[in-house]
C-alpha cells in the first residue's frame, strides 16, 4: 500500500496474525521439538483470537504467543482507563483493539525470560494509536546478553527515529518497575504507547515502526535460546530462577496495567494469563549471599541502567 | 477491666501478641517438628511488628503469624481508601493500626489452606474500628469438613450475637470471590470489617467477639491438621494443590483489599507477602475431568453455599 492511504483497523489486524504466524514458526524450529497449541477463541461482546501455547519444549518450558482482535462497546472502565470522556447524553462510543502478545519461561535459568507485545487501538470518537515494547527479564543478568539485548532493540528504533530508543528505554525502566520491591522486572527493554498517527503518512511509519519491532523479536530471542540453553546450571540455579519467577507473577499481577485492566474488565482469563510461569516459588525473606552471582542480579534490577 | 473503662489500643495490641503467642505455640505443638522463626521489624514511620514464619514442619510446609502495631500520619492513599475526608487547611490525621493475620500452607493436599485475621483501627479522627474474619481453601472440598468449619464458626459468632454469622458468612462471600475466575477463593468463612463501638460497653463487646474468633483459630485449624494430615496422596493431589495454590496467588494480588492497600502504601512487604504459597504451578487453561474429585471441588466455589 501506499502512504497516501489510511491504513485500516483490518489492515493491521491481517499484519499482526501473520507476525504471530513468523514468530510461532521461528520459535519451534529453535527450540527443536515443542510445538504451539492453538486455542481459537472469540469474546462474547465482539471479535475474538488466537492463543497459543508451547509447554514442556527442549528450550521454552512453557510460553503463550496470543493474537487478538477484539471490539465492542467501551465500557465505562474502559473509558476512565484510557482518561476519555463521554458525556452521558452520548451513545456510548465503541472500540478495536488488535496485537500480539508473548511472553516465554524457559527451562534453563540461564535463558532469560522475554516478553513482547504490539498493539493497535481504535476508537468510534477517532482516537487511535500504537503501542508495544519488548522487554527481557534473566533470572541472572549476564551483562553481555543485556548490552546486546539493548543494542539490538536501539537499531531498530534509530531505522525509524533517533529518538525512539532515548524516549522508549527510560518508559520500559519506569513501566517494569515492582514498587513493593524497589527493582525493576529485568534489564527492561523499550516500551511505548499513546502513538497517535497525525495523518495518513505518519500512521503509515509508525505501523511500519511496530511491525519491526514485533519482526525482531524471534530473531532476538531465538538468538539467547540457542546460545544460552545448554549452558551447565544446577539446583541453586533453579531455584533461583523459581523465585524470580515469583517476582515475574507480582508484577504482572499486582502492577501490569496490561493485565489489570484485562482481569477488572472481564477479558479473557486465560488469555491474559498465558503470561504466568510454570512454577514460581515464594521463601519469606530471602536474601543472596553477599557477592554471590544473585546478589549481583539484584543490583543490576535498577532503573537507568545505560546498556548501550 | 469492667465494661465502663474504654479500652485503649494498647491494651487491645498487647492482648493481640498475646494471641499470636498462644497460636504459634498450639500449632508448633500440633505440627510437631516445625518451629516458627521470629523477625522483629521497625516500621520508618512509626510502629512495628513481628513476623513468624514456620518452613518445612512435618504438616506445615510454610505459614506466616504475624503480629504488627503501626502508626503514623495518614497519607492521603490511606484516608481514600477509608474513605474519610480531610480538609486540605486541617493537618493529617494520625492513624494506628494493630492485628494478628495468619496464612498457613499445608504439604498434605487433603489439609485445607487456612487463613485468619483480627484487626483493631484508629484514627485521631475519633473513627475506630474491628475487622477480622477465618476463611478455609481446601484444595479439595470435603463436604464434612466444610460443614464443621462452619458449624465452629457459627457457634463462636452465636455467643456474641445471632446476627453475626448470617451477615458475616455471605460478606467472606462476597470478599473471598476471584471475579476472573468466576469461582470463591475455598468454602469461605466469616469476614467482618468496620464494627464501630457506640459506647465503651460496647467497645468491650466487639472486642470479646474478636478475641474469640482469634482464640478460636488455633482449635479450628489444628483439627484439620490432626486430622487430615496422613490421609494418602499421589502425584495428581500434589498437582492440583499447586494449581490451587496458584489461584490462591491470583486471589491476593489481584483481589485482596489488604494485600493491594499493603504494596500500594509501602507497607512492609516479606510480611504482607508471607501469605504467598512456597511454590504455585499454572497450566493453561487446566480443566478438571467431568465427575473428577477436582472439578466436584471447583462446582462448591461458589458464593452463597449453605454449609450449616
Amino acid at each position: 500500500m501506499t502512504s497516501e492511504q489510511t491504513l485500516t483497523k483490518e489492515t493491521i489486524s491481517a499484519a499482526f496474525m501473520e507476525l504471530q504466524d513468523r514468530i510461532c514458526q521461528a520459535l519451534e524450529k529453535a527450540d527443536g521439538t515443542g510445538t504451539f497449541r492453538e486455542d481459537a477463541w472469540q469474546r462474547p461482546g465482539g471479535g475474538g483470537g488466537r492463543s497459543r501455547t508451547l509447554t514442556e519444549g527442549t528450550i521454552i518450558e512453557k510460553g503463550g504467543v496470543g493474537f487478538s482482535a477484539v471490539h465492542g462497546e467501551a465500557t465505562e472502565a474502559t473509558l476512565r482507563a484510557l482518561n476519555i470522556t463521554n458525556s452521558p447524553a452520548e451513545a456510548p462510543p465503541t472500540f478495536y483493539a488488535t496485537g500480539v502478545s508473548i511472553v516465554l519461561h524457559p527451562r534453563n535459568p540461564l535463558v532469560p525470560i522475554i516478553h513482547m507485545n504490539v498493539r493497535y487501538f481504535e476508537m468510534s470518537t477517532g482516537h487511535n494509536w500504537f503501542g508495544g515494547g519488548i522487554d527481557l527479564t534473566p533470572h541472572y543478568v549476564l551483562a553481555d546478553d543485556a548490552r546486546w539485548f539493548h543494542q539490538s532493540l536501539k537499531t531498530v528504533c534509530d531505522r525509524h527515529s533517533a529518538d525512539y530508543y532515548p524516549k522508549f528505554k527510560p518508559w520500559a525502566d519506569d513501566y517494569f518497575y515492582i514498587p513493593h520491591r524497589q527493582e525493576t522486572r529485568g534489564v527492561g527493554g523499550i516500551f511505548f504507547d499513546y502513538l497517535k498517527p497525525e495523518h495518513a503518512a505518519h500512521k503509515a511509519d509508525l505501523f511500519a515502526f511496530v511491525l519491526d519491532i514485533g519482526n525482531s523479536f524471534a530473531p532476538i530471542y531465538t538468538h539467547f535460546m540457542q546460545q544460552n540453553y545448554q549452558l551447565p546450571f544446577g539446583e541453586r540455579e533453579k531455584n533461583w530462577q523459581l523465585l524470580r519467577r515469583g517476582r515475574y507473577v507480582e508484577f504482572n499481577l499486582v502492577w501490569d496495567r496490561g493485565t489489570r485492566f484485562g482481569l477488572e474488565t472481564n477479558g479473557r482469563t486465560e488469555s491474559i494469563l498465558m503470561s504466568m510461569p510454570p512454577q514460581a516459588n515464594w521463601i519469606y525473606d530471602f536474601n543472596p549471599e553477599p557477592g554471590s552471582r544473585e546478589e549481583e542480579t539484584l543490583l543490576l534490577l535498577r532503573k537507568g541502567v545505560a546498556w548501550v
